[in-house]
């Protein structure tokens, strides 16, 4: 009997002190969301662009550079830049290149800006609590065994030979195990998956049912594709003058995802499945009869007529006689055709000598 | 051998600048949450209650009317306020309607005052990167090729016939797929499902591993019901005056909530499984026996023998001779009971003249 | 036919008013995230930590005591701290125990401050939108039913006896369902799933496709643990003073962590895998030659030899004789071998006696 709806809760918390642009940046600063769920972003990177309040004001990005108004008409209803195109084309004085006003948060960000990445990620640990129910079985279990206590938990990293329960995981750790390179990932942002897999046999004691855990970069499908490499988003952060207008602070921020996959299932021996898929099996392929033949042939009393009547064999004698030695042995011929002594696999123990004999004694 | 524990890691973005309230929205504005996840909100009405701060002031709903305190004694403890009901009906001078005090964010938040939504939303794009794991094959997949390129990716909608590659959807065009009106889905807000559905036969190249889309409404369950249409959430910024006191304002966002729910399994052609389930599914139903008979009546060397003992038949004659003609023929319309030459299916290519014949030779 | 690939779209709303700090608290103060999905945390208690702005200042946990700077110089990297260790004990005049110096958000936090948890999240309701759809069968299943109206929504509670279509849960209610005591859930946090589980038979009319809700307390497996108990987690609100220096409010909330676990198949009854699994069974255990026999012994014109013939029984004197007799009775023992009257499971309805008595004749 086997289990695979698994249901699980997982619960995260990064510890970590980095620097980022001169400040210092903790778990409230780079963790998104907060609530420490199965699946989140720690920012490496970002782009900050300060006191953007609503108005006008000109592209940044190279897409929307123009000479004339009508560069920028064309581009009316653009989803792609920073606001709302208005179809004007500013500070192209004299002819020079200018850019296509937008109507928005302003000042535009401006891509380009790039600051240190957060390099101190590589330090970062995961704590991962995973709680897990078997609804078949009604087993719950948790990654981490009660036995491990809070001066382990606080000083132990996991290691797949040397600490195998560890429910902390180093974040240099997990990238080195999965071939990638710290500086590619803090630089552009990716995704990376911590796959938590249970299988567990519940015929021992549940005690042993325990996670294997193993990392993969999910975003890996698209590595070799020219598009869209990384991972980022953009968030704001509101504030309010005294006189009551609102500015924002817009982010960009480049970060690495950490999704906590769970998968498993259980198994329990159980008689009655057990006995059904035995039996289809042995019937199937056909060695329930072979099964009944050993016994017969060699644990029943009258195992030595049954042997001499199931090891006939067909010959041209018996075939030429069929109609009128009807009464003898063209039956017992038949039989032997669907379960001569070479094909039926079944075997007497120790006593095929006298077996062979008495097949010619039939004769 | 099929594989169902697909591994999935969404990532998307959405793009598109709308105006609501004669402010300018961009992504960091309407989306929430701001990661990019598989799950997210596309807000396209608000009710915003600006400069809130706790302390004591009338309800706003018609629910929380009163004309003595009594009215709102009869209300405390209530949870549908939005503050805690102090149990003093205000405003009531002069025998008039009033409302009850509440303690808590005050102004109460007034939601009869309604804005015209965020219409450009029918032009906002939803990205989507999936990436895909069959744990069993450990065959990695993404949801559109690597050749697709940068600018491919910033120019392409997905069409199911023209573009069925391309991972940009346009918000109206899934409205349209699944039969929805902008306007009622924008002003009450709502629920849709972007299905992503692999289905992976990987005797071919995994390369031919691709994902079809399709759209549903996920609240159409709801349709016909008289309670809580639509979709909705409240969310505050926070705010700081220098001299420390906090306000906040309140939003009463109504969204567009898109799901993206990704289902799927894979296939292998593997020879072990395929085999065992052939003969178990031929035994079952008897065809390993008519698989036998055919081949015993026409291509073995006794076929003539073995279709004279076959095909004989129960008679009246057979069965008042049973006792004294044992040995002849009776065992044999025993036989022809269990496959009489109408009900075995089994047949003697050319010759069903000439086992007549010897069916009536027999006799 | 079963289908187990159930896809749940789940909507949320919490409804309550509490008191923590001297405020007031609505749901856009304690619920996080705000967008009402399947997971949500309802933040009971916090550690909160104003004004911090980035700084130099002592660290506050007492595992970073210090008397001399090596006693901080040993802590330099850690991850648990409040801020970057810089390497300086400070405080520690005359001898006495300082702290080490962080570099980061200033003031640290300080754990030990504990204010009174929100009770009032006992009468707090969680409303919960759930729409399901089996896409094998395409039916699509909302968790209450049409008829429910806007006012019943308003004013029912779920109880699995008076009320089981109700889809609004009382916090309350959920504890003492799973034993938990508010008290302790609140003071730590914790983890709740709401499993909503769909068992349908769609051979009946899809309107009684309804769901059975049970809770559980997610976080059960690490009860015994000696670490890590509760759920909180931290994020903070950041402001902006006129001359533009950032501060923020350091808020570490415990939470009631809730989580919605959809889980369901359906199945549908199907005449051709009915058929073949039948049949597969029938044959596999021997009850197809059971069925058999029964009709040829009791409902066929033939029947009196068939019995005659079938249970026929070893005996000393056919063995004795098996060579000298082959033409009589022998073949019919072997026969008799493999079905003998007591092991067969086949009965003769109402003539079990004359079966006997035509056993004696034969012999």
């Amino acid at each position: 009997m086997r289990d695979t709806g698994i249901e699980s809760a997982v619960m995260t918390k990064v510890k970590g002190l980095g620097k980022f642009n001169n400040r210092v940046m903790d778990v409230a600063d780079y963790i998104v969301p907060s609530q420490g769920g199965s699946s989140f972003s720690i920012i490496t990177s970002m782009v900050i662009t300060a006191n953007q309040t609503q108005g006008r004001c000109p592209e940044t990005d190279n897409m929307f550079n123009c000479t004339t108004d009508d560069d920028c008409i064309a581009h009316l209803g653009s989803n792609l830049g920073n606001g709302i195109i208005t179809g004007t084309c500013l500070n192209n004085d004299n002819g020079t290149t200018g850019w296509c006003e937008i109507e928005g948060w302003c000042p535009a960000e401006n891509d380009n800006v790039s600051e240190n990445p957060m390099k101190e990620v590589e330090n970062f640990t995961i704590f991962i609590k995973n709680s897990i129910r078997f609804p078949q079985f009604n087993v719950k279990r948790g990654n981490f065994p009660s036995s491990l206590n809070h001066s382990d938990i606080k000083t132990c990293y996991y290691d797949p030979v040397d600490n195998p329960f560890c429910p902390i995981f180093k974040v240099g750790n997990i990238l080195r195990d999965i071939n990638q390179s710290l500086d590619s990932i803090i630089d552009k942002g990716g995704e990376i998956g911590i796959n938590i897999n249970w299988k567990c046999n519940l015929d021992y004691n549940a005690m042993h049912c325990n996670p294997k855990y193993f990392f993969t970069r999910l975003d890996a499908a698209f590595e070799n594709s020219a598009a869209s490499k990384g991972y980022n988003f953009r968030f704001a952060k509101y504030y309010q003058s005294e006189d009551g207008t609102e500015h924002r602070t817009l982010h960009k921020a480049k970060a690495i995802r950490v999704e906590i996959i769970v998968s498993g299932n259980a198994g329990k021996f159980s008689t009655v499945p057990f006995l059904i898929n035995l039996v289809a099996a042995l019937t199937s392929v056909g060695l329930a009869t072979v099964f009944c033949d050993i016994i017969l042939l060699n644990f029943h009393k009258g195992a030595d007529e049954y042997k001499a009547k199931k090891f006939e064999e067909v010959s041209g004698i018996v075939s030429e006689s069929a109609n009128n030695r009807l009464y003898e042995g063209s039956q017992m011929s038949i039989k032997a055709l669907e379960k001569s002594p070479n094909d039926s696999g079944t075997f007497s123990i120790g006593r095929q000598e006298s077996h062979s004999q008495s097949n010619q004694h039939n004769k």
